[in-house]
């Protein structure tokens, strides 16, 4: 009776689909019930060769393709509530779908964020995974881009560039001998399974006044925060807040820095919080155990940000971050 | 200072983006707000080479994809309320975004369904839209596919199997004389471009048991809402609607009728109506314009439906709907 696409369905993902409004995927439309909170919705696709690498295991794969848009409902102090799956795959097979599917339920149970429904398709091109992801606030308190104000701290959450360096390993630009195997590790780990801080999304609606996840490179997506904001920003890049497997890495690279503020797939947050904010919303990241860091300030003005060297010149960034076109 | 990605959302999107839940594509996340109506989620991929053809025209392909998840809303009795878009594009190509979103636009506005975000991404594969769309139903109104009953009607929505003689027609397996250019016109735009049934939506909330949309094949979709409801059904092939040029095509087609109602991409809506509401759903359908037919009913126990040609008999149906895998 029932197709390979259902059986397919059936098989890897209705276990995943616990959730009432998924109606346990015999129904092709899920629902999200009526509610006091406003809902933040975001969508993110990675696409094999593109955001993923052929060889990166399907576990990582799943994990991602939910975490980016895990990252989006954190940085806008949303609740994760469910999230729809589209899945393009050129061929059904167990090998990839089972670990696959495995991992994305992990992810989904450990993160509140239960999978409600989806679509399945075939395609002769790379896996594309669309994910788009729902995240409940109280109502009127979804933390926008656009409010940041001179005079608030910059912040980031974690650290920036090791997912950019991750991705420079894999694809053979490191010299191997430059890292140890265990900095190597942490690297490409931290580009095939970001760690969205969802954690901080209590902290990050009570005290920020604009916010976003980075996922682009730091310098475009604090350039984009600014523009929404109507303002600009001075960053103190000895501040920027590196892992130590990076620092040892930036002797191998030659960009250095440049490389690690424009490069995508960091998933932290980068908020603006204001100075008499900053005291409590330090002390709510210390108990929710996500490091934050200031590393500049937002100032008056529409010109783009700055980026400051340790002798207080600005660095004059080639590329501010990934662009797909 | 802004990157390709960002000047194609610029261009092309953010003139679709009107709502305020789009917060106008300057923040990566939209706002669904508070409401005391649940919301029906659903999400759809469209593949170049699999649901629509390299040559298909872009304003086309637009509708299409945003059509497929309206038809899934109006089975649902549920109102549009807005959709996401992720857009994977080998290259960002003016000729082709260009009527791509003025078409999504005219749809959007026409159907009340308006863009509130999305994600554009790079792929080395074919074009892969993928859209989840959302609808307000009042709450706990969703019509669902497991609330058929025995003795109620079965009902479809327009006529059936058009779109699949439109893709056989495309793929040149109907020979070219069999049909007048206005008849083959009509199929293939019935392919093309489906007529999702969003002015019923209301009518099929009053008073259907069971609802889905008709998108891989009259026979496979019956099967699943069957298996939901825990029924079977018998339908007479011969109250199955066609259009005038379905029924000229019919004679130049050898599987016949099999074709047409395992064909997939109708787009109709499929529901299970009981008797004592048909009276009113039909006049309900009358007023929204909707044609609705009645081809059979469901009936007790568990076996697949039971298709009957004019004479009575069984009809075997080696295949009863698209499949991906």
């Amino acid at each position: 009776m029932s197709s390979g696409e259902d059986d397919l369905i059936a098989r890897y993902f209705r276990p995943l689909a616990t959730a009432p409004g998924a109606l346990g995927l015999i129904d092709d439309v899920a629902l999200l019930e009526s509610s006091v909170d406003d809902l933040a919705v975001t969508t993110d696709a990675v696409v094999e060769g593109v955001h993923f690498l052929p060889d990166d295991p399907p576990d990582a794969v799943a994990r991602k393709a939910l975490r980016v848009n895990l990252s989006d409902l954190a940085a806008k102090g949303a609740t994760p509530a469910g999230f729809v799956l589209t899945l393009a795959l050129r061929e059904a097979r167990e090998a990839w779908l089972a670990p696959f599917a495995r991992a994305l339920g992990e992810d989904a149970a450990d993160f509140g964020c239960p999978l409600l429904g989806g679509d399945t398709v075939s395609t002769p091109g790379p896996a594309t995974i669309s994910i788009t992801a729902f995240g409940r606030v109280p109502a009127g308190r979804m933390v926008r881009r656009g409010g940041a104000r001179a005079g608030d701290r910059i912040a980031v959450t974690g650290t920036i560039g090791d997912a950019a360096l991750g991705l420079l390993l894999l694809k053979g630009r490191i010299a191997h001998g430059a890292l140890d195997a265990p900095a190597r590790d942490f690297l490409i780990g931290r580009y095939r399974v970001p760690q969205p801080r969802n954690a901080l999304a209590a902290a990050i609606r009570d005290h920020a006044s604009a916010a976003m996840d980075v996922s682009d490179g730091l310098a475009g997506d604090l350039a984009k925060l600014c523009a929404a904001s109507g303002v600009s920003a001075e960053v103190d890049m000895t501040a920027v807040p590196l892992s130590e497997p990076a620092r040892a890495a930036l002797k191998a690279v030659s960009a250095g820095m440049e490389t690690l503020v424009s490069g995508g797939d960091d998933y932290e947050v980068l908020c603006a919080i204001p100075e008499n904010r900053w005291a409590a919303f330090r002390e709510a990241a210390r108990q929710a155990e996500v490091p934050v860091t200031t590393i500049g300030r937002i100032t008056a003005g529409a010109e783009a940000p700055r980026f400051l060297d340790a002798a207080g010149q600005v660095v004059a960034l080639k590329r501010l971050s990934y662009s797909h076109f």
